[in-house]
């Protein structure tokens, strides 16, 4: 392979040394700046990963691309570390048959984060490498060149954005506040931290469709440019919509249950989903991506339960497989229990919460709504009694529940509703809806809504309507909770709440 | 089973009979219509689906739940047609031991469209049952209860909502025009030919992200909401945020264009994109769903050339293998010969769709962009000569790109971008994005773009960026085009576009 080196590389632009000649350099040829690739050609080399860079390919030639992670010149001598997503390798450039001097101070000079090409010989590690995934090999390098430089300064450094919070409170060293993070988002995105919480996010929105495709729903598209605000007006976004104005959906749901009556019988959609309110708080944005689930049912609503319960403990069993390596990895900086359920999944009634919460001294009405304190007491409270941080709470107080909710047959102050938990905080809320064009106005009546504003929803079940029932999941705080973090906006690429709408 | 009929019934409601009191009929308990249900009780009842409903089943009793699609009283009899998604059987009431004749009168009464739980006998038919999917078999009906009633009148008939429009033409006969099915999309989206349509994209997206995820993507999440109109500030929808304004995202490239700056490598998303243009056409919609991949490349684009080309390719042979009823049912309606096309995918340089095009007589300009008429008429020459209906043209004039379009190293003229066609029309525009920020702020200057206005886009590029590539595909028109229908609004479920913003 040593005779395509420099193909693909163009004119070289070299800087000029200072103490010598590039006549007196016998490894010129051998690093430099590429030129920017532009698509100039097809070359047939092959570049390796660094997680594939093992004792098993030791002695090899191989070539890499990655960042440099760090340098430090030491004599003739300079060590590199190369970082590719959440894997990175020492790499030695040292004066010798490859490599001149100037090739090394070369090296030494390049700045971190920028991305280079290395040509290099891996070789086994004298000792383990601490601090390098690659702890068994080194590479020594034959030719390096850099593809995309990075400016000197750095707005953050990524060995910071790592470092456990407890470490810097203790030792004194420098972390990187939540702010500084999101305003250079695209470099905090680099660590291995975040390489990890987005890979697990990812699994998670695959884990969601793969269990619903199996289980026979089909993925629906809902629009997000409405003409009515969805749930009443409050807390609704106003587009400009041409000659007149519009709304930004606050969730899928009208849509949702327009497909159940149109016959789909059981559909899902994930998509984002607005919510114009002014909550500065660690569990709310305002807009975020909802993992929605609608389902016509035969004759109770638990059969609609009893999917999506089983829907979230899928997608839990699969991190657990799938995204071993990214859990650890995350530990590492925020140290966590691991997540743990019950299968089947733990049902309380709401009733039966609130005797716990009194049992624990806590004051509150039958018809009182779970304030988040409560909400998290419970939550320890339920881990002591069933071991298990994720459970369902059944049968909310009709009073606390939207006017669309069915009313329990069983109970006039009680509704068909759900909520379901994961670490003490609510990351899904759902119910039987009411299917009856005439009770739903009654409803709306008690709630003193306007019923030519909802006229088109009420109108959507007067051709024959399945019962149905459904949910809308929140996946960032789904991600936040499994992996035991304290902030949504940790879980959230380019987060949006009412302060920050950048980058 | 007949032990548990009733059960999950409730308070039957029976309608007053005129010509006999209920003493005298002694099917009273067989038919009636049923409380709303409202999670009364949990049945141990099964109900068969109705595409079960086979000479398998022949003498077997069943629970069936349906919609009434038609209904012929004769004499001592009722026929029924009992719909369930794309699926219907024949059901018959006729006056004997199970059925008195005021059951018969009642089931002969209930409107279309209603749903009905009913219990019957699977029998042989004496002849094939034409216009029913379930052809050998009928439903002799012992039991017929009403879950949920439409109302008599319906906007529109689902008979006339399938019917080909040829045929609408040529006998004379009903046909429903696209305003009317858009306002009652409900009942549209029930018809045969839209469970098709629907079922089918929703597999579009799955096979989509399952060879993405295969190929190593990693899926995003993309901001809506955005601080700056991404591509200039034309044709934008502009919201209120809390004390400011913010837009929507026009395309999440800018989002993608950062998780490859931080290392994501290769990604995809699907979600709502917002074009505020005020296109009447065929093909445009205010919000449609972007499939959108960016990916980090070696040494040539023409690797993301490739690997979003297969990922097209597996849809299109996904589509085949999985949903060929659907494309037969889509067909039924709307005839149009199957989608064709070539593995690899024919790859053609603008520059000889422009000599093909002027072969066949077209006067333009080496620079000049194609028009949607020679797009078309492009499209057809190429069928002719390769027999594909996919193809990718590369190559085009960098006149005709955006700013951030890489340049052609070998031609100051041309540009690193591709657009690819289904059926002579555009579904994906890509190319490879400038990853130098030096280049790209020359370019934004070039087309006379405000440089602050895109500071942080061009700040993306300062700590390393790798060379990359990508494309955004329209969904609503792939399903169109696949399918060989004529217009974006049968392939989204709830269209809108700058006359149409419910339901």
């Amino acid at each position: 392979m040593p005779s395509a080196a420099g193909r693909g590389h163009g004119q070289d632009r070299r800087p000029d040394s200072e103490d010598s000649s590039a006549a007196d350099d016998y490894a010129k040829e051998r690093y430099g700046v590429s030129s920017m690739i532009q698509s100039q050609e097809k070359p047939d080399r092959v570049l390796v990963r660094v997680k594939d860079l093992t004792l098993e390919k030791a002695d090899e030639e191989v070539w890499v691309r990655g960042r440099i992670h760090t340098s430090r010149a030491k004599g003739k001598q300079c060590f590199l570390v190369l970082r590719q997503q959440q894997f990175n390798i020492q790499a030695l450039v040292a004066v010798g048959q490859h490599a001149s001097k100037q090739m090394v101070k070369f090296a030494a000079n390049i700045t971190k984060e920028s991305i280079v090409d290395i040509e290099g010989v891996v070789r086994k590690a004298h000792q383990k490498i601490g601090g390098c995934t690659q702890q068994d090999v080194e590479l020594h390098v034959q030719r390096i060149y850099v593809i995309s430089s990075a400016e000197p300064r750095l707005p953050l450094q990524l060995d910071d954005a790592v470092r456990p919070e407890v470490e810097g409170e203790e030792d004194g060293r420098a972390t990187v506040n939540q702010d500084t993070r999101l305003d250079n988002r695209i470099i905090d995105l680099r660590t291995s931290t975040s390489q990890a919480i987005f890979c697990l996010q990812s699994g998670i929105c695959q884990l969601f469709r793969e269990t619903l495709i199996r289980k026979g729903f089909v993925e629906i598209q809902t629009p997000k440019i409405i003409s009515a605000a969805s749930e009443g007006g409050a807390n609704v976004f106003t587009v400009s919509y041409f000659k007149t104005s519009a709304y930004l959906a606050q969730s899928p749901q009208l849509y949702k249950q327009m497909c159940i009556c149109a016959d789909f019988e059981k559909v899902f959609c994930v998509g984002p989903v607005f919510r114009a309110e002014d909550s500065n708080t660690h569990r709310h944005l305002t807009e975020f991506v909802g993992l929605d689930i609608e389902m016509a049912f035969n004759y109770h609503y638990h059969e609609v339960v009893d999917e999506i319960a089983d829907t979230l403990v899928q997608i839990f069993k699969g991190l657990q497989e799938r995204f071993q390596t990214e859990i650890q990895t995350v530990s590492k900086q925020f140290p966590c229990e691991p997540f743990k359920f019950l299968e089947p999944t733990l049902r309380l009634e709401y009733r039966e919460g609130v005797a716990m919460l009194r049992e624990a001294g806590v004051e509150m009405g039958d018809e009182e709504d779970l304030s988040t304190p409560n909400e998290k007491l419970l939550g320890r409270l339920v881990k002591e009694k069933y071991d298990t941080d994720f459970y369902i709470l059944d049968k909310y107080p009709l009073a606390v529940r939207p006017f669309y909710t069915m009313p329990d047959p069983a109970n006039p102050k009680t509704s068909n509703s759900y909520d379901m938990f994961m670490r003490g905080e609510e990351i899904l809320s759902g119910a039987q809806r009411i299917h009856d064009p005439q009770l739903l106005t009654e409803r709306a009546k008690h709630h003193g809504i306007d019923l030519e504003k909802i006229k088109a929803y009420i109108d959507s079940f007067r051709f024959g309507a399945p019962p149905h029932a459904g949910g809308g999941i929140g996946l960032e705080r789904v991600t936040m909770l499994y992996l035991g973090l304290h902030n949504v906006r940790q879980t959230s690429m380019f987060p949006r709440d009412p302060k920050r709408l950048t980058p």
